[in-house]
Order: C-alpha cells, then structure tokens, then sequence
C-alpha cells in the first residue's frame, strides 16, 4: 500500500490530498498548501514542507489541529472510533490492554491536563511505553500553555514522520528508526556464543511486564534481526534475558551444581528512540559483563 | 545460653546427656555413648566421637535415629508439636510459610518418600532454600533404601553439627559456617561505590521471593556484616540488587534521561553452602561486570 | 597490473602460460598443464586446478618444484637474484631487514634443514613473522622427509594462492586475506572513544620490535581501515598501544595526577592469518578490559 | 637497632639527641628543643612536637636546614660522604645507578635549581621514582623562593617521618606506609589463579626499566606480601606482567597455538604513595579485565 513518492509528485492535487489527509490527524489542509509546493525531491523535503505549514499556521490552526487528536487510552472514544493510524498507535503501545491501575492512571492524567489546557495531551506514543507517558504526563502537566502547544505541535510532527514513513516510499528514509541490538561473546571459550536463548521484556511500574522478543543468537552470537528495528525504540525500562547455563551445559562447560549463572537478566532503560543502542554480553559460567555499545 | 566445652568435659553424665540429649533428634543414646570418651579436647573431636557413635550403631538404631525425624513442611505434626530445634530449623528455610503450591509439592514428595522407603525424607534444611529440597527429594527418591539410609545419616549427622555449634562454645569451630558477600566499585571514578542499597531476594520456582537482607554499602564498597554469614548459606537461587541510578545521581554523574542503568539485578546460585562466596560488581553508568570471586 | 581472468581464460596458451609462469616459483610446468583446463568459471577453479597439477605431478617433479625455491633471508641468494615475487614475500616480513642475531638463527636453520633433507625449507612468509617462521623450522626439523614434502608443496601452494590473488581479477575471491580490527569504547561516558591514537607494534624474541600501523580511531570508536586487511595477518605477538590518557584528558576528565591509565598496551598472538582478530577495548581513566571478539 | 619510645621518653637529654640528631639531616637543634617537651604519648605526639620546632624557627634556620641538604645524585658528594641516612634514601630510589642521560638530567635540574634558589633541591626520595623526581623539579622551578622554602620544609619533615618511623618503635605508627597488591581471579574456571607468575617493573623515560618485585600467586589468587608494602609507593609508572599463558597451559585448558594471551602486561601509574593500590586481573584465555581497586 506504499504509495511512491514521484506518482504523489504528479498526481492530481486531489488524489495528493486524500493519500496524505491523515498525516495530520483529521487536517487535510496540511497536505492542501503543501500540494501547492510539488514536486519534492525526497520524503525529508515533502515532510520539511508539510511541517512549515504547521508551524506557520495561525495560532488557531494549530489549536484546532491539537484538538483533533483522541485522548489516550479512552475507552469511549475507543468505542466511538480513532482514525486507523490513532488507533493503530495506541495498540502498538499497548493501551488496548491496559491494567485496572494503569487505566486509572491514563484517566486521572488526561483529566488532569485537559482540565488545566483545555485541549487533549499528545504524545508521540510509538516512541513511548506506557511507563514512560505517564512520566511524560508529569512532567508537562507543570508548564504553561504556550509552551504545550509548542510541545502539542513537536509531538504532531513526530507523529506526522512515523506516518509519512510508513506511507510513502522514496530513495530517502526519515531518520525516524532506531535500533536495539545484542552480542553474545562466550569468552570461556574465546568465540562468538551461538544458540543462546534471548527474551526481551518492557517492564512497567503499574502493569504487568510484556514480552516484546523471543529470539536465538546465531553462529556470529547476534540475532538474525535486531530486537527492536525498522521503528522508534520506545522510551521505557527493558530486561533482556539470557538464558547461558543451558548453553553452557550444551557444551559440556563444568559447572557448580546448581550452576552459578543460569538465565542472566540485563536491565536498562532506553532515552533514545531513534538511535542505535547495542547491549553486548560478555559471558563466562563465572563471570559476566554488559555495556552500552554502539 | 552456650556451654563451655570445658563444663560439658567435667560435669556429671547425666547433666553431659542431658545438655546433649537433642543434638540427635530424641536419641540421647548418642550422648549417653559418648560421655564415656570425655574428654574432648575440642568441639571438633566431641563432634567426631558422636558421629563414630551413631555410624557404628546396628542398622535397626540407626533406623529408630531416622525415624526419630519430623516429616518436613507437615502440618499435623507442627500442630502436636516438634522439639524445639527441628521447629528452628524448619521454619529458619520458610517450611512454616509456604504457598499452597508449595505445600502440595511437600506433601507429595514426603508420601512418596515415605512410601516407599518406609522412614521420614531428612535432609539438613539450614544448607537449603524451599526450591533446593524440592529438587533434592527428586534425585534421591530414584536411589534404593541402602543409599538412603546412609544418605539420611549423613543428613542427620550435618543436622547435628549445627545444633552442636549453637550449643557448644569451644576455641576450635566446626567448619558449618559459609559466607555471602559483595563489593561495590565504582570504576566510573576509581573509587568504592558507598551508600549503595543492596537487596539480597531468595528466588523459588513455586513461592513467592523473600528478601534475605537490605543493606548499604559502606565507605569501602563493602557491606559491614556479611549479607549471609555465621550460618550455612542455602543452596538456591538469589537475586542481588544493587540501586545505582540513586548512586550516580547524587554524585552528579551526567547519565541518559531515563539512566541506561537504574537497579542492577545479579542473579546467581549458591552451591557450597560452607563456601565462601563473593560476587562484587564493578559498575559505571554505561556498564557493569560481575564474577565469582574469593 | 591485475589480469582479468576472462583475459586469461581466451587468450593464447602461451600467453596464459607467461602470465601464470611464476605462481609456482620458476616452474611455468604448472601454467602450462592447467592451459589445457580453460576456461575457468573462477579464481577458485583456477586455483583448484594449478594445485591439483601439483599434487598429481610425480616425486621428481614436486622435489624439483620445492628446490626451485630459495632459502629464507640467504644474503648470497639475494645478491643474485631471487625473483620479485620471491623478493617482495621476503622483504614483506622484514627478511631484508634483521638483527644480527636473527640473521645468525635463520642460516643456522636454513643449514640443518637443508643438511637433514636436501632441499630448502619453505614457508609461506606472508602468513608470517620472524619470529613464528623459526618456531615453525624448530617444529619441522624433526619430521621425517616424506612429511616435510608433503608440507613443503602445501606452504607452495599457499604461497602461489597469494600469489594469484595478488595476480588475477575474478568475481569470486581466494580465501587468502584475514582482518585484525579494534574498537575502543569509552564507559565512563558510555559512548564509543574518537580520536584515540593506537600504534600497532609487531614484537620479536630476537630483533626489535616493528611498529606496523598507526591510526587514530574514528567517531565510531573504530580504524577507518582494518589495522591489517587485504592480506593474511601474520602469525605472530603483537602490541597495541591505546593513548587513553590523552582521550580522557582532553575531554577533561578528572584523573589522578600521574593519571592512573596513560598508554594501555595490549598484547596478544595471532595464529588464524586468514580469520577476523576482533581485538576491542572497553575503557575508564579506572579500568579496562578487552577480549577476543569478532 | 630500633629504640623503644618509652626508653627515649626516659633517657637522659643528651642520648635522646644523640638518638634523633639526624632525623631532620645535620640539624640536633631540633632534637634539642623537642626534648624538653617529653614525655611523647606516641610517635605521633613525637613526630609532631620535632615538624612544630621546625614550623616555627626563624627563616634562617629553616634555610641552614634546607642548606644542610645535599644534592641529590651528586657524585662529588657521594665522594666526600653523604649521612647513612641520605645516602640510603638516594640508593633506594637508584641514584646511585642512573643512565648516563639521567646523570645529565639531575645535574641539569640541580644546577638550575641552586642557581635560581641558593639552596638544593629537596624531595622525599623514598616516595618517589627517578622520572617523578625529575617532574617534580621541572614544576617547582617555576615557583618563586617563598613558596619553594615552604615546599622545601614540608619535604623535609616528608623525609623525617620515613627517618623517624624506621628509628621509632611505638604501638601507634606515623602514616607513611602505602601497599600495592594484586589479585588473579580465573573466570573460565571460577576460582583464584594460584600460581601466576609475576613481576612489578618500574618503568622510566630516560632510563633502563627496573624489575621492583618477582613473585608467584598463591592458593587465593594473591600474594603471600604486597608487591610493595611496608614503605611509600614510588610515585610513578610500572608495568604489572602476568604470565597467563604458562598458567592456563599447566590447567590443560585448551587454547590458541600460540595461545591468544601468553604475557599480559598492565601499565599503570602510582599518585599516592601512603596509600592503598590494589590492581587485579580477572583473566580467561581470551579476556582480560583490570581496574583500580581498593
């Protein structure tokens, strides 16, 4: 369902119009004045148009545009229906599923700031985890509204950059992608640890912790595809496990009974969604090391 | 409450039978057998002339020795009553506090136990966690009675050791003692990492954890009492946890928002509960290392 | 220079057998027989073919192949002439260039191998240091004839390998390079270590060390280029020499006065030429660490 | 030879400058004056009372004092005769035995120093190496002749602490013992690496390196004595050598040919000669890692 960026180039304003309508939620009038500057010479010049556009709207634009968006996790307006994207975001965090508590917490948050801004809280959620919006959450509620419609229209654009990516194609990407990677070194025996069993798991503060990856490191001890790739690594504290005495075990590596390492648990956050955040293990049935890689 | 090594050498046969009438579970006979041989001119070799008592002893008193023992983890018995030690002992393992899955896989090890072997599964619970015991009636359950019963002597005889030296003071020590430790460096500054909170958890496959220990480290990264010592440490599983976003943020390190590392799990098993173990931890914002040390 | 192999695979045999005349040391028999083979879907078909030649050729001829060649860092041999493959292998691994006392060891064993089995010893010196050649003559030396012909041909062909690859371009690659690499990570700060000034340094038992690559690592924490690539990585101990002191004080890292860590050599033996040495640094002004990657 | 404090609390005047005439170098009058201030409760008490008569003389009995001083590796000097205890101090440190360029560079700092100042150059020898010492001499030419009479001073009363603590016996000791250790874990079997070979080099700019201490690893992993202990630590470089190789290949653990680590080498600096330098290694066949311990 790609759609390529030289037809957008040369189609018709009203077919331009409606294959980028929801960029910005509910607001085709984004991708109306941008038709106007075609054509782009890539994604990043067609997304740089379409976000002065925003940025150069009149105050009330840009208010109405804001208050296009749903609350998160609403369950009204669940029922009453999101656009596909908004609805499709939300799940991807999680916020269809939610626990009783964290529920709670959505509710009192989204009350709390529309109450005070008079306009829905937007974030970016594919770059988040449900931990860290409701951080987010109380960390904007504090500022005044001038700077939350600056920080309402820098969450849209973001929101607008995952969209345009999954939507069109172009020989130029948006840098919108980051990366979460592993390395399995077997340094008791000085090669590359294949076979290693590897969960991933998002951890909350409120719900329950979700497995987000299950994978093998092959025989270079990487996995065959990054843990998290081709999408923002969202924001949020993570534990990778590893599962080294069955793999020392499988090698006939002596070991205490029961072994002194079994399935070793690294725990990290993520601050960076669009950079490459590689979490190596070095690894002995006696001693382990871990570290921020690159 | 300790006697003196020297009181027990030169008192009556009676009181001697009497002080350590319980050292062997309701057979003061062991006593009785070895007040003949005084003097000892240690605890160690009090120690070797009980147990020389109880491993030359005919099979059918070995077998009354056996029998002599409290199923583990068994509420009837709790209820009509236990000699103090064994009480001590069970609950010191968690056997009073068990989970309803935990109950159930006591009641059934014990039955089959006991089914076909005819005599009460013993084994020293001061050396284990409620997970070791549960895997060790799992191996021993295969063995034939011969092996069990000198397995269950053996068991009797660690029992004994215990209870001889909380009872007994004398210069030399019976080696019943082993020792958990840890060590924080802080390698982003070249120093011991002070004023970190530790958290020692015992692991359980059916339970619940239980924190063992909390504790901060002192000024040379060390912890002022060992997190296990002046007993057996238990086999099983533990999960230390170490807070070193607290740490690093109150030494103004600049880390990640959230910090790439935050709470430090090491996950590990103890083996020789006699053992010394050491598992230090060598730690920056960007990385850490562990490894069994001594 | 490089020939095309579809060149040679259309060309006169006699310019095919010119061309090829000298991957087997003044032994242009070789070329020739394998003339009548083309064409040659590749460099490794072609290869396959020279030293199946070889190995099927008769006693008389491999021994007349193996005597074609020259001793190793014979001074007589090369005032008068060896040919300028043989030549620059030698002088690659600084045969030109020796201590006095590396001089004496290798005459010394030119001359018992030669005196044992009647032709020169031969190596394949671009897998090679100095020092792992004189090794390699101690380990040989007691063979028995047949073995040593045996191995003299497969150091030949080793030799005319490299020789090839060195010669001829083809889509598909001889397995003849190896790599050795680093990457210096910096977990004070947790991000990889730029401008890192490393000096590789080639170490001999009997002559003096020999720096073989300076280089400053890039924003990456790696080497533009590998600090040996393209060709095999001579077996041998080796020195790399990292200027964290400089890093850390130039990022303004407070450090002991002298600083605790300045030049950090690592030192460590190749023994796979044609593999990939990953050798990485893990760095603080406090601490370090490095392993065999890859 | 030492003499007992309660003896010199309780000696006649005379015996106790006798005893303590060149603790501050051809100077009694100190002596003289703490004597009257006896009883001592302590070296400390002792040590102090001395540094205060020193602290309040006149500025031309601190400069008789400075100039009481000889220079250090001064040849002619040496010839005409040096107090046992200067002498001893010089040797120490080796400047009894300098590389002709060494020689050069002391006489070069010297004569600048006498030539600004009209006074010698005085350092506490003993709590430095031949390098730090010609670095401490090119940052203090810099200092104006105040400053230079008070660091003077204060090295000086550096140097009578060293006299005093080897002349004194007391229960309390002045603080001017540091210790450097080391400490060989094996994490590809867990456990101490007894029987490491060792040995601590002083490594110098100008002149030959210098092996300060051979010794072996015991059952923990560590050294019966400290590598340096009972005295300052030099300030300066070393290079700690492990061999690891020998080890490793004597535990049959099977490995590179040549093994990836033979010889391991850590390069650090000492800056704090009265205190303690621990300096592990946590080493596998194809790992290491050191770091600054405590």
């Amino acid at each position: 369902m790609l759609k390529k960026l030289s037809d957008l180039n040369h189609c018709s304003k009203d077919d331009f119009v409606a294959a980028l309508a929801n960029i910005f939620e509910h607001s085709p009038w984004v991708a109306e004045a941008a038709a106007a500057l075609r054509p782009f010479a890539g994604i990043g010049a067609l997304f740089a148009a379409m976000t002065t556009v925003v940025d150069r709207a009149p105050d009330e634009m840009q208010l109405a545009l804001i208050s296009a968006h749903p609350d998160l996790a609403n369950k009204t307006q669940r029922a009453t229906g999101l656009t596909p994207e908004s609805s499709a975001e939300q799940d991807s965090v999680g916020l269809d599923r939610l626990s009783d508590a964290e529920y709670a917490a959505f509710e009192r948050a989204n009350r709390a700031y529309r109450a005070k801004f008079g306009f829905p809280y937007i974030v970016c959620v594919r770059r988040h985890t449900r931990d860290s919006i409701l951080r987010d959450f109380e960390r904007r509620l504090p500022n005044d509204a001038k700077a939350e419609m600056r920080r309402s229209i820098a969450e849209i654009c973001r929101i607008a950059a995952l969209r345009l990516d999954q939507l069109v194609a172009s020989e130029d990407r948006l840098p919108v992608h980051g990366r979460l990677s592993t390395h399995v070194l077997d340094t008791h025996s000085g090669r590359p640890a294949a076979g290693i069993s590897i969960e991933l798991t998002e951890l909350s503060d409120l719900g329950q912790p979700r497995v987000v990856a299950r994978t093998i490191t092959n025989s270079d001890g990487r996995t065959d595809q990054p843990l998290i790739g081709g999408r923002p690594v969202p924001i949020g504290r993570y534990e990778l496990l590893f599962s080294v005495g069955d793999y020392f075990a499988g090698h006939g590596v002596p070991m205490a009974d029961p072994p002194f390492l079994d399935k070793i648990p690294l725990r990290f956050s993520v601050s960076e969604p669009e950079g490459h955040l590689h979490v190596p293990l070095l690894v002995t049935p006696w001693s382990y090391a871990t570290y921020r890689g690159s």
